[in-house]
């Protein structure tokens, strides 16, 4: 599948959107106690290509909605990436000293205030889904009143968006895929614990981004049956080819030490399957994907494109 | 301040109603992937007072309301006030390998599932309170549906409780205090600093859990007023009481070692301000505490004991 430039704007663009809504949403880097602030803001403004917001905000345009809807909620998974790549990296986890091509939240600030940030950006991340249809500020102390949306969403579909995430981020989706993940490290595991790890570890939350984007743009049932389908594959398509790039990606082009996971004995794809059976399926499930997304004109075309962008050698 | 048998009493049956909802609420401890789920319950089942819920509980039935209105807004404040004990426990913050008589969280299952359990149990606490008004399961795989109650209260209203929750337990509220209190180790810290610290490290969450009670209770405004002055009142008291017994306490009494903040270096209000003055102060604050709810009657009977409670040295 050949990776258009427009895939690529596309990305750049709701990027941007996406860095200076957080800007707006998040309590600012020299409020007190500063480090933990300047700590999440360095996780937060690392240069992560925002993947799982645009895949929220492709996602309500696909049901005919303007990005806007989506894009506090966009932010807030994005807060919830950050946090676990925090924790991910912590010495007692993957014990990992780069990211991204700089120094991890604890080689930066130390491990305690790495924790914390981790923590304050997850917290943060439900108060931002919270205050979506908020009229006015509450507890003396809450966001800044101009970052406040007024009402473009029920209430009630805020708490669905609200409790789906929380579900995708815990300990039945993403936290499990982790757990599943650091016992895993050293041993021989099944083709369906492989399959239950990535499902979790990467699939849920960007299934959450897609099914939530959705929701904000007011999709029907139907919709969301489709969009259930396509975040499913575009979730195992990531990781599966997350897997391959570190196999066979330069240190370059990642930002991490590539060959990390065969090195800490981690399973993956291409140490069970190969990797040619890898890529296959990792196409495969792109392909799939898109054709789930036959119902949808036009406005699905971003994550269509989305799709094959994510089993691309160049993302 | 005499207690009487009743507070207790009051404490303890609100103990088990509090443990058996959250036995209702939690994912299953054997559950996949099992070690996360064993160290949650662990963690959360580990002989508690369930202080914080009693404040929500005793808050809801101040304004009128049966108690049961606030029971899952108590539950979630209680997984969130574990998670907060779990990653404090940890070597690279308070390394403390004790809690209520029995190993820490990370001593029991490691460090990596023990930064795991206190990210699901922050993270289930949204869960929970996002779906108090949820009329069916969503995402195929919800809280199972006995649990969900029927729409009590207005979704605006689990909303706002969502975002004060967040905001109190978040960087400007308990993890700020904690992030001021690790840094104040071994350094000369004033006043205001400390002041600041216990204000948010405890008494945040405490006031919020008064106020998140008497929302689902449906509080009205004046109600709101006296009982934020109430919560404030009484988290600082605590926080002075909690200090207090670290210096005189028995090992046997706190359940984890005493005298343990003196050897870090910690700043407390005995040190700052002597033994004498900070159980003047925090009797002075439990009195004000009771003076701010004149305007309540019977229902508020069990706020002003707890309140009594507190400071009190058998707690």
């Amino acid at each position: 599948m050949a990776i258009t430039l427009d895939i690529k704007q596309y990305m750049a663009s709701k990027a941007e959107m996406v860095n200076k809504r957080l800007k707006e949403l998040l309590v600012r880097e020299d409020e007190y106690p500063q480090s933990v602030h300047k700590a999440m803001h360095y996780s937060l403004f690392a240069g992560g290509k925002r993947l799982r917001p645009a895949l929220a905000l492709a996602s309500s345009e696909a049901v005919g909605a303007d990005c806007a809807k989506a894009i506090d909620v966009a932010c807030a998974i994005e807060c919830i990436h950050t946090y676990s790549l925090i924790h991910d990296d912590l010495p007692a986890i993957d014990n990992d000293d780069l990211r991204r091509g700089a120094p991890t939240c604890h080689k930066a600030f130390g491990e305690a205030i790495a924790i914390l940030a981790g923590d304050a950006l997850l917290t943060t991340a439900f108060e931002i889904m919270a205050v979506i249809n908020m009229p006015s500020r509450v507890f003396g102390g809450g966001l800044p009143s101009h970052v406040l949306s007024g009402g473009q969403t029920d209430n009630g579909r805020a708490l669905q968006v609200i409790s789906e995430i929380a579900r995708a981020a815990g300990s039945v989706g993403m936290i499990g895929g982790q757990v599943v993940d650091i016992e895993s490290e050293g041993k021989d595991i099944s083709f369906p614990e492989l399959e239950y790890m990535h499902i979790h570890k990467t699939g849920a939350l960007m299934l959450a981004s897609v099914r939530c984007g959705a929701l904000m743009g007011g999709a029907s049932d139907e919709d969301m049956i489709a969009l259930t389908r396509y975040g499913e594959a575009v979730g195992l398509a990531f990781q599966i080819a997350d897997d391959l790039l570190d196999v066979e990606g330069s240190q370059l082009a990642m930002g991490k030490h590539t060959g990390a996971d065969r090195k800490k004995g981690k399973a993956t794809y291409p140490a069970i399957m190969g990797v040619q059976e890898s890529k296959r399926r990792a196409t495969e499930l792109a392909d799939r994907a898109i054709s789930s997304l036959e119902g949808f004109g036009n406005g699905a075309g971003a994550l269509r494109s989305i799709a094959a962008y994510i089993v691309s050698r160049d993302r």
